[in-house]
């Protein structure tokens, strides 16, 4: 199948909403420029970038954004995404579960002190914990291995993704053992996606370029 | 075709996260429970609900959340959604894009006085009229009538949706002249929808009920 022109533009970090992406086309080894961009460039970027967001994709010279769209787009590409609208029903939803936990997070960025301990204390609280029941509630009803389609989707990789910057120990009062704690079926289940061989060798070779 | 037995609950508004599955539903003939709930109830209902969000989507009995996600699945029933990867794609950037609307919303709800009319008068400035703008810029690019699929699909149902609610002058501070001034074509596009005679006949029908 030729596939379009396709070039990423997501931060230069080996996480976040533009992650699901890259390693979607990584795994349906999808050609693509994976154009990575510091924070200090954004100022420039941000006024083409649509809907000022940032991952967006260029398909032929043209650009969308909305994270989700795009890996949905490139998970199709890729065979990562369910044909059965059921199933595709139950990845969608585990995508945007994970948007909104995304959202809800970006809501305590720049907080500082006192008022960044209070507004994560409660994201945990409040809602992570609920999110992490449910996704786990999700993906036994699944079968316990996948989100969807019992193989391998981009739900995988989105809750995979925010599972490890959760469990990474670098967002303050988070405490790096939730996933494992709440959850720990999204632990396991985080373990076997990065051991996936294309994944695993995918942060290998990002590893040996830093 | 047979469809699983389908429940939709959400609030009884006529707008809304939930409206465009329920128009969907309605314009693809496809039967379902049109479970309309009161904001009293919500407290009751709440814990039920997953990721504490409405709308919810019961499929022969599992119930699934998150609105893009129902809005795909039943637009999927009612083909009102494309095939092809990249007219889905416009398709789901918009539903993405609203949805951000939504979530923009959210953040300025509960507040009073000077903070909401500060909050709103920042909400239009800083997004608002840039997410219309690219809106109106994508329905322009596929063509002027349609957002994806030169055809009536589950984008133009919720971008409707969300124009309609910005022109109600029911939110304060949000000019209902908005849409109109800021992205003439969209006020067009929403009267369109408007007049799909599965739509005006849903909205007589809500209307008579009332």
């Amino acid at each position: 199948m030729n596939h379009p022109k396709l070039k990423l533009t997501y931060w230069d970090l080996p996480g976040g909403r533009g992650e699901p992406a890259r390693l979607a086309m990584t795994i349906g080894g999808i050609q693509f420029e994976d154009h990575r961009i510091s924070f200090a460039s954004w100022p420039e970027i941000r006024s083409s970038a649509p809907f000022h967001a940032c991952p967006f994709l260029e398909v032929d010279g043209y650009t969308i954004a909305q994270s989700n769209a795009i890996v949905r787009y490139v998970g199709k590409l890729a065979e990562l995404y369910p044909e059965d609208p059921w199933q595709a029903a139950l990845c969608d939803e585990a995508l945007d579960a994970v948007e909104d936990m995304w959202v809800k997070l970006g809501a305590t960025m720049g907080l500082k002190d006192e008022a960044l301990k209070t507004a994560r204390e409660a994201l945990v609280e409040n809602a992570y914990k609920h999110y992490l029941t449910v996704l786990a509630k999700r993906l036994a009803d699944a079968g316990g291995e996948y989100f969807a389609d019992k193989r391998l989707t981009i739900a995988d990789l989105q809750v995979m993704v925010m599972c490890r910057a959760l469990s990474s120990g670098t967002l303050d009062h988070i405490s790096k053992g939730l996933v494992q704690e709440v959850a720990p079926s999204l632990h396991d289940h985080m373990k076997r996606v990065l051991n996936t061989p294309a994944i695993s060798d995918y942060y290998s070779r990002l590893m040996a370029a830093k």
